[in-house]
Formats: structure tokens, C-alpha cells, sequence
């Protein structure tokens, strides 16, 4: 049995860019969208739209900006039904340069904001829902935004808001089920006109499991990348949940392939996955930032002085 | 806030050795050990009490056989509260052959056996108990054996077994987190005067999820290993169960030393861990073991393959 209105988005390309600079080439990005449109999967996030007035091309690939002439270069000729979802951050985009709807390869736009930020993402949500596309607001690290202040931003979206969809975002994998559970449901209470969505990260190896929890507890937008490449620990892993699901729409062997001959080869050259410093960032509760660091160091195994370091801050 | 009633069982020796014959030397054996003992864990399961009988000890290393003078030569000089457990199988064990638990260094016995063999398992336990060691069953693969059979087990083991604790093996790394929580229940309607334990496998990187999940619902006595090593995708990671638990009699850092000192480079040597044909194998629900032959031909990333034949075994 299944539910009909589970929703399944890849954020492959989007999450993964965040490890190579968004520098993913052509070919590369179209075989990730072969498959996922092959594998039936609802949605792939492709990259950011940042304005390229705060970012230079020179120093990042083409999906830190996500021009639509390189998207529809990417889907012009594949048979897909597959949407498009391109995510912006509160400030980095001039909302102006986003064309309607109708005259852009782009289906859906979602807003990534920490709770602080909740006014200026609805304002830019409501302007891209108006110009046409299906929006969401990602609520970023919600692991250290638990207070009434994420009560708030739940109601003002449930009010103020034209979105589709509002996701609870585990930037730092610092989530257990219990966690996953008290938030979705504290979300479904007040959201009654949108759907829930739920994006984990990967840090203690709770990314599909949490995942899981959230679909129990009826969040019907899920985020997930293929072999769960993703920033620092990466994300739930497509293939896993494709294999959980039991929606005959979905055919996890496309997957399958892409891993075999893109993502295991790509594995040995860029790094994501299980991680030690990456799992204590994740039973820390804070962002992966540091670990990142320690990784590109001469220090990178040593555990014990990244973890004491994370104890006592104020003794460094 | 912990539940003092829980027990972590470091079984990075014994799994682990399934992975390598068993054989671990001295020095990496007694490693492990120190580090086990400082950070506070309560038993380090060593590995199998097989009867030599049986297994060649030019095939296999020392810890398929654990004899009491090895595990001895591990032990002494060691400052630790950790409690030495091994495991036997039904059928692999001349049970005359095991000292009385006053003359030995071991302290429990894990007796491991399928629904099927319950009756065989509650006999050899209660010799063991009737020795003096503490004991437990471990029901293995019970994601394939959860008919009305598992209740009569549950009933036997209750009545007839003057076992410690019965444990939850899930040994194709099959279940969900919601399949644990039926489970636990389960056990714990009829187990009133033992522990219920949870032993999980990584297959689909819920090893860790579904140990949260058991302890959720009351069990007590839980397994990990180091790094998570052990058959195939491996167990629950101990530094993320450690992470987990709030106990401030378990400290981390010894086993993050351990995964800094000796488990990086092991990993380079013997492979475990997310590697798709185990994640195939735990969503099929079966033994890992054609999935391990495979990772030894040059098919190991033939993903599709794998799972198609998985899928329709009667056509192979």
C-alpha cells in the first residue's frame, strides 16, 4: 500500500554542488536527469539561483546560478515528467531577473531560510508563487530553532504565505525520530493548507530514517540524492528511499545504473558519506563547517582534538 | 536524563571477525579491549566458541574458537569493568568443553540460533546458566521468521529458559523502525523476567535508527561495534550508540582514538559498510551472502544485475 500524494524530490545536483563548487558538467547533470526522469521520480533540484552580482562565474559552475538557457539545455530532447526545482537563499537573489513561469524551464522554486529570516522568505515565496511557479520554504537548521519563534514562523506561514509546500530541514543531522515526530507533527497542526516536506542530513546515519519518520507521521515532500552525495555527511539516500517507497510509479533500477558508472567513480574524487567529524558535528548540533575544515587539513583523522574542541569552545 | 538499566555490548571482534576468519591479531585485539574498557562500555563479545572439531584453526584465527588461555592473555593486565562475552552457535559447540564460568575469563554466553532451533538453543543456554555465566539467546534473521512460531519461541523462552536476556537479531538488515517497534512490543508482552536486547545490521543504514527504536520501547541490552564493522554493510556504529546514550559513565573519546589508530586503516584493508548490493539484500530481506560473493567477482558494481536476479529468483 501507498500513498498516492508522496512526493519524491532529488536534489542531487543542488545538494551535491555543494561540495564541488555547483561545477558538475554538462553531461554529468543530464545522465543524473535521464535517470531520475527514467526512475519516476517527481522532482530534481538542479542548483541555486544566486544573483551573479554577489558571485563570480569564474570561481563557481553553472548551477550556483542556474541560467534557464543551461537548464533547458539539460532537458530539451529527454523524455521526462520530471519537474524542475531550482532553490534560492534570502538575500542572494535579485527576484527581478526571474522570468514567469510560462517562459521558463524552472517548475518549482524553493526558498531556503532560517527562522530569523521567515518575513523575507515569504515575501520572495508569494512574488515566485505569482509569477507562476510551485514554491516551498525550506527552513534550514531546525535543530537550533526549536523555540516559540518556530512556532511563530509556522503560523505566518500558514497565514501570510501562497506556498505548496514547507519543509523541516536538518542542516546540521543532528535529528533522532523522536524529534523528527514532535516536529512534524507540531508543523501539521497549523499547516492544513500546504503540504509538509522533510530534508535530512546524513551526519549520524539518520538521514533515511528520519526520513521515514516524517512519512509516518504524514510529511509528503521528501528529499533525497543519489548515494546520499550531499554536503559533508551528504543526505538520505535516493536509491534507499525509492526502495522503501512502494509506489509502482517508481523503478529504483535507473539508479542503480547511475551509481554504478557516475557515482562510484565520482566517490574517488570528491568526499561525502560517514564521516567521524561529520557524525560529531552531528551529535553536537552544529554546522558541519569546522569539520569541513579539519577534513581539507593534515589533521583530518584525528578525531579526539575536533571533538574536544566542539566540547569546550570557549577554551580555544 | 539516561535509563540506567542500559547495557552496550561492544561485538566489534565477533562481527567483525565474520569479515576476516577471525582473525585479528593479539595487539589489535587487545586495542580494541583498552579502548572498550575506558570508554565505559559494559561487555566486549570476542568472538565464537566453535568446537575445533568442526573448523580448522589453519583455516580460521584464534577468535572462531576463543579458548579461554587467548582470551586470557587479552585480559590480564588490563584495568576494565567490561564484562568478556562469546557467542556459540546451535550444533557448533562440544557444550562439555566449556569450563565452569568461576574457572574461566568469560562472564556471558550468547547462544545464536533461528526460530527453528529455539528448543536446541533453550537447552544449551540453560547448561551454560547452570555454569555460571550470564546468557542470552540471539533469535537470528527474524525479519524472515515473524509468524506464530516467533510467539511460541517468545513463550518457551520465558517459561523454560533461565536465560539473562533474549535478543532481536535482525540479521538482513530488513526492518524499519516501525517493524522494531512491533517487535519490541512483542517481547516485552511475554518477557517479564529478562531483558529484551536489539542486535541490528547496516544493510539500508537503519542499524542505528532501529537500536534508538528499540530502546524507545524498553530494551535494554544493545549491541554496536567500532566504526560499525562487521558482516557485509556492518552493525550499529558504537561511537554513534555512545553519542546517543546519556550516560556519563561512557566517554566517546577512546573509541574515537580507536577509529583514528586502527579502524582508517583496517577500512583500507577489509571492506564494510553502505555498498549497494547489501542495501539491495536488505530491502529483498535475505542473507547478504550472495551479495558478499559478489563484491568478490568483477561484477561488484553491477548493480542492476544483482538486483534483478534478486528479484526474480526463479528465472535464474
Amino acid at each position: 500500500m501507498y500513498r498516492e500524494k508522496i512526493k519524491v524530490l532529488d536534489c542531487t545536483i543542488r545538494d551535491g554542488g555543494l561540495i564541488n563548487n555547483h561545477d558538475f558538467d554538462h553531461r554529468f547533470v543530464q545522465e543524473v536527469y535521464k535517470a531520475i526522469s527514467q526512475a519516476g521520480v517527481d522532482y530534481m533540484e538542479i542548483g541555486y539561483k544566486n544573483s551573479k552580482e554577489l558571485f563570480s562565474s569564474k570561481e563557481f559552475g553553472l548551477w550556483k546560478f542556474c541560467d534557464d538557457d543551461e537548464i533547458s539545455r539539460i532537458v530539451e530532447g529527454v523524455e521526462s515528467k520530471a519537474k524542475i526545482s531550482v532553490m534560492v537563499d534570502v538575500g542572494r537573489v535579485n527576484i527581478d531577473d526571474v522570468k514567469p513561469a510560462a517562459e521558463s524551464p524552472v517548475d518549482m522554486i524553493r526558498t531556503a531560510a532560517y527562522v530569523k529570516d521567515i518575513d523575507k522568505a515569504i515575501h520572495m515565496a508569494n512574488h515566485f508563487s505569482e509569477k507562476g511557479y510551485e514554491t516551498t520554504i525550506n527552513i534550514m537548521a531546525i535543530s537550533k530553532d526549536q523555540g516559540i519563534e518556530l512556532d511563530e514562523a509556522i503560523y505566518q506561514i500558514e497565514e501570510e504565505s501562497k506556498i505548496d509546500v514547507v519543509y523541516i530541514v536538518d542542516s546540521f543531522g543532528a535529528l533522532y525520530q523522536e524529534s523528527v515526530e514532535e516536529l512534524v507533527k507540531r508543523f501539521k497542526k497549523v499547516i492544513k493548507k500546504r503540504e509538509v516536506g522533510f530534508h535530512g542530513h546524513n551526519h549520524q546515519q539518520l538521514a533515511f530514517s528520519n526520513t521515514i519518520e516524517a512519512i509516518i507521521h504524514d510529511a509528503n515532500y521528501l528529499d533525497g540524492t543519489v548515494y546520499g552525495i550531499g554536503r559533508a555527511a551528504g543526505n538520505c539516500p535516493l536509491e534507499l528511499l525509492i526502495g522503501f517507497l512502494k509506489n509502482p510509479k517508481f523503478d529504483i533500477r535507473p539508479i542503480l545504473d547511475l551509481i554504478s558508472h557516475e557515482f562510484i567513480p565520482l566517490r574517488n574524487k570528491i568526499e561525502w558519506g560517514y564521516i567521524i567529524p561529520y557524525a560529531i558535528s552531528g551529535m553536537m548540533n552544529v554546522h558541519p563547517r569546522t569539520a569541513m575544515e579539519l577534513r581539507k587539513s593534515h589533521k583530518k583523522e584525528d578525531y579526539r582534538e575536533f571533538f574536544e574542541g566542539l566540547m569546550n569552545p570557549e577554551l580555544e
